[in-house]
C-alpha cells in the first residue's frame, strides 16, 4: 500500500514568535514499511511549549528542529497497517506529530487502551503535560499533605494539572497565576483554585504577597521571569520551586536572566531545582496508578483546547505561546472510533 | 569572686562597612554564678561573615544584634570558676564571644578536648566554618567521587575548607577564586587547587570558563553575585550549588539580585540551594569521625589569620570583611595552657 501524508516542515528559524514563514505544509509519500514498523493515522497530536526554544539552533537538552525537515511532537494514532507485534487499530502514542500519518517503529511508541478515554486525554491528563506535573510537584518541589503551593501559568497543559494534583494531595492552599480574567475565573470556579490572578493587572510580587499572607511551601514555576523572583521573596523557609519551564523567554529576543536575591536562597533555605519530566521515567508507574485513579474516580478535570484539521497547526502552536488556550492544546486530525 | 571583663557593645547599625562608631569597648561586672555555670576566661573568639547581617535591622534566621548590648559569636573559653558538672580548666566552645571573660550556661556550652590542638582549631577546622563547609559539600551539593568542584571565596575560612574536604574525597578537579594574587597562590601551592583565579582582575565568567573547559559539577558559594550567575552558566547537566553565604552583599548598600538564567537551570537541571549549618547538626557524628580523622592523619591545613588582644576585634571584623584574612579570622586573648 502506497500512501501519501501531509506534514508541517519547519522552513526558518523564528526571531521572536514564529510566523507563517516558519512553517510550510508539505504532501510527500510514505516509505514501505520495514519489520517492526506501523503505518498510523494521526487522531490527535500536541503543540507544546518545549518545541519553541527546539525552532532555535545550538544546543539543549533535545537537539534543534532541522531546517527543511518535518517537525516532531507528540501525537496519538490508529494503527492502520503493521508489520509489527502492535495490532491493527491499535492506538499508539508516539514522537511524529505534526503531520496526519506516520511510519513509526513500534518499539519507540506506547500502545494505550483504546477507547478508554479519548484520545486527546493521552497528551493531557494522562500525558506529558501531567507527568511533568507530576515529577516536579511530588519529586522535585517534594509537596507535602498541608503546603501553601504557587503555580504560574496555571491555566496551562501542566499548570491546570498541578494545581489539582496538589488540591488532591492535601494542599492546604492553592493559587495560580494566568494571563486573563476568563482563566482566573476558569481556575477558581472549575479547577477549585484557592484563589487566582492575573499577572497582567498588576506586579506579580504584591499579587503573590497578597494571595499568600502566610507565605508559600511550594512554587511551580512555568513561566520563568518575574514570577521566579516574586516566589523567592514569599516563600517561606525550606520552601521548594521546581522550574518545569520559562515560557516567558521562549520567543524573547532580548536576555531574560531572573533577578534572584540569593540572600533570601541562603537565609530562608530555599532550593531551586530545573527539572525535566523525561529523566525521572521510574515515576511513570506510579504515575499510572495514582493520576490513573483520581481520573477514573472523577475527581481530575482535564480540560483541553483543541483546533481542527491538519492546517490548523501552525497557528494552534502559536495560540498555544502566546495563551489562547486553556489546558492542553491539541489539535484533532481525525475523530476517534472506537 | 567577683570579677569585670571588657566586652564589645554594638552602638549604631552601620550603613556599609561598619565603623568606628559600631563598637564601643565597655567593662562591666559580671553576675554571680548560678548553679549550672561557669565563669570562662576567653582564648580565642571568631569573628564571621554572618555577624554582618545581624547588625541590619529586620528578620533574619538570627536575630539582629540589639543595640547597646554586648555582640555574640563564638569562642573558647577556659573554665575558670564552676558551678556545674563541667570540671574547672576545662575548655568550652560557646557563643560569648567579642569579651574576655564570661558566665555561660554549660548546657548550651561544647566540652572540647582541652590541648589536643591549639584553642583556635576549635573554631576553624574543627568548628562552625568547617562543618558548613562539610554539609554543604557533602550533603547540600550531593558532592561525589569524581566531580569537579568551584568555590567562591576559596581562602576564606569556609572555603579553605571546601577545596581541602573536595580534594580529599576524590574530587577530579578543585578550582578556587579569591580576592588577590597572594590567596590565589596559597590556595594552589598551599591548599593542593588545582587551579585558581582573582576575581578582581577579569570577568568571572570568562575566568571560570577557562578553568573548567569540561564543565562544573558542584558549585560552593561563598560570594553571591556574579560567581553564581557565572557558575550557572558553566554548571553541568545535574550540576548542584550550595549557596552558603553572600559576603559580597553583606555591606551591600543598594540591592543586589544574582541574573539567574532560568532557561539554563531547566535545561541543565540545576539545582540551587541555601543552607545553613545549623540545621543539619544530625551530621556533627559524621563530620566530627571524618574531619577529625584527615586532621589526625595530617592531611588537613587549618589555615588561620590570628590578631591579638580584645581591643584589635573591631578592625579583625572589618578585614575580614573585607577579605584581608586567609582562612579563619580568629582574635586570640590569651595563650592555651595546657
Amino acid at each position: 500500500m502506497s500512501l501519501t501524508t501531509r506534514e508541517w516542515h519547519f522552513m526558518q528559524r523564528p526571531v521572536g514568535l514564529p510566523g507563517p514563514e516558519t512553517f510550510k505544509l508539505v504532501e510527500r509519500d510514505l516509505p514501505p514499511l520495514q519489520e517492526g514498523q506501523c503505518l498510523v493515522k494521526n487522531l490527535v497530536l500536541s503543540v507544546d511549549p518545549y518545541m519553541r526554544p527546539r525552532m532555535d539552533a545550538g544546543p539543549s537538552y533535545v537537539p534543534p528542529f532541522e531546517l527543511g525537515e518535518a517537525l516532531t511532537g507528540s501525537a496519538v494514532g490508529e494503527v492502520v497497517e503493521t508489520r509489527s507485534d502492535v495490532p491493527l487499530g491499535s492506538w499508539l502514542v508516539h514522537q511524529a506529530g505534526w503531520r496526519e500519518h506516520a511510519v513509526v517503529d513500534a518499539g519507540a511508541a506506547r500502545v494505550v487502551d483504546k477507547g478508554r478515554y479519548p484520545s486527546s486525554h493521552y497528551l493531557g491528563v494522562l500525558g506529558g503535560p501531567a507527568f511533568a506535573a507530576y515529577v516536579g510537584l511530588f519529586h522535585i518541589a517534594d509537596f507535602r499533605r498541608g503546603d501553601s503551593v504557587f503555580v504560574s501559568g496555571a491555566a496551562g497543559a501542566v499548570g491546570s494539572m498541578v494545581g489539582q494534583f496538589a488540591l488532591l494531595a492535601g494542599a492546604k492552599r492553592v493559587v495560580g497565576s494566568a494571563g486573563s480574567s476568563e482563566k482566573v475565573r476558569y481556575l477558581v470556579d472549575e479547577l477549585g483554585y484557592d484563589a487566582a490572578f492575573d499577572y497582567k493587572t498588576g506586579p506579580v510580587l504584591e499579587q503573590l504577597r497578597g494571595a499568600f499572607p502566610e507565605g508559600l511551601d511550594v512554587y511551580f514555576d512555568n513561566v520563568g521571569s518575574d514570577h521566579l523572583a516574586a516566589a523567592i521573596d514569599v516563600l517561606n523557609d525550606f520552601g521548594r520551586a521546581a522550574i518545569c519551564g520559562t515560557i516567558s523567554t521562549y520567543n524573547a529576543v532580548e536576555p531574560h536572566a531572573v533577578p534572584v536575591d540569593a540572600v533570601k536562597v541562603v537565609t530562608k533555605r530555599l532550593r531551586l531545582q530545573g527539572f525535566i519530566a523525561f529523566d525521572h521515567e521510574d515515576l511513570r508507574k506510579d504515575f499510572d496508578s495514582e493520576v490513573g485513579a483520581w481520573l477514573e474516580a472523577g475527581r481530575l478535570m482535564s480540560p483541553e483546547t483543541i483546533s481542527r484539521g491538519i492546517e490548523s497547526v501552525p497557528a494552534a502552536f502559536t495560540g498555544m505561546l502566546t495563551g489562547t488556550n486553556t489546558g492542553k492544546a491539541i489539535v484533532r486530525l481525525a475523530e476517534d472510533q472506537t
